[in-house]
């Protein structure tokens, strides 16, 4: 594959101190390559030369997404060979729970961006058929949108991220 | 708010030529502090003064993911006054269709790091309640989880993302 490398000086804040659940989320996940990284260890690629491989991506920076992963608990290093020390990376129950963002971006993805098709497509088990995943609502079941939902401040709403709009 | 300033050479790839609809999406969406604006633009806030105070962020760095989201087609300029020329920036059709992308990140943010509670909650239109947006198979209406999909290559899996796996 072709790509460019491009070199930036980037001033970019930590969003550690935020109250903004999105913003904490991109803590773990914002950094380039961390979720291509997370859709691999999906695909059951585990192990480091693999991931270096495909992604073509030099060591040093896998190195830091790693374990930036590990330390953030999303993924977790489990040793498969003692001599030499080498590890499978799998991921945790709060790194399979990032599939609902990393599916939404694929389909977000396919839509908009994909001239030759889709990649990848899921085939949902129980139905036997590809599937588009949609969000519906835990209470009624019905779909939800940005149309038939309203924001609302919560407790932990210490900016006032939502009140100061409406 | 607090936050640290972290200043970093990023050695990064473009993702464009990446036949994979993640990197695509994270072509758009995955510089820092682009999904805050588009969060910002979800609960009303259009305008760049507004978005400059809320984000705490350089007016030169907003310009900039402003122009990357106008020319990606993510949102569009509106001008609400000729003299001085101001805009408001909307969300396209291709912008609202980031909200599952948004909403994953937030639930995802609420359940792993929100200790004070959820900053922000959204209230179901059709049902009156509080949400909690879940994945469902558009075909069976099931719940859709890591657990119960396969990925099977598609058309456009020109690097043999999935076949290189399974």
């Amino acid at each position: 594959m072709t790509q460019l490398t491009i070199v930036e000086d980037v001033e970019r804040k930590s969003f550690a101190a935020m109250h903004c659940s999105i913003a904490q989320t991109l803590e773990v996940i914002g950094e380039w390559w961390t979720m291509l990284i997370v859709r691999d260890a999906f695909l059951g690629v585990t192990r480091f030369d693999q991931m270096q491989e495909r992604l073509g991506i030099s060591r040093n920076v896998l190195n830091q997404r790693l374990a930036h992963l590990v330390a953030h608990g999303v993924l977790e290093k489990v040793a498969y060979s003692d001599r030499p020390l080498r590890y499978d990376y799998l991921l945790t129950d709060k790194g399979r729970d990032l599939f609902s963002i990393l599916t939404s971006m694929r389909q977000w993805g396919d839509k908009y961006a994909a001239p030759d098709g889709a990649p990848l497509r899921l085939r949902h088990k129980g139905c036997g058929r590809y599937t588009e995943a949609a969000l519906h609502c835990d209470k009624c079941g019905e779909p939800i949108d940005s149309g038939n939902v309203r924001a609302v401040a919560g407790p932990g709403d210490l900016e006032r991220i939502v009140a100061s709009t409406r």
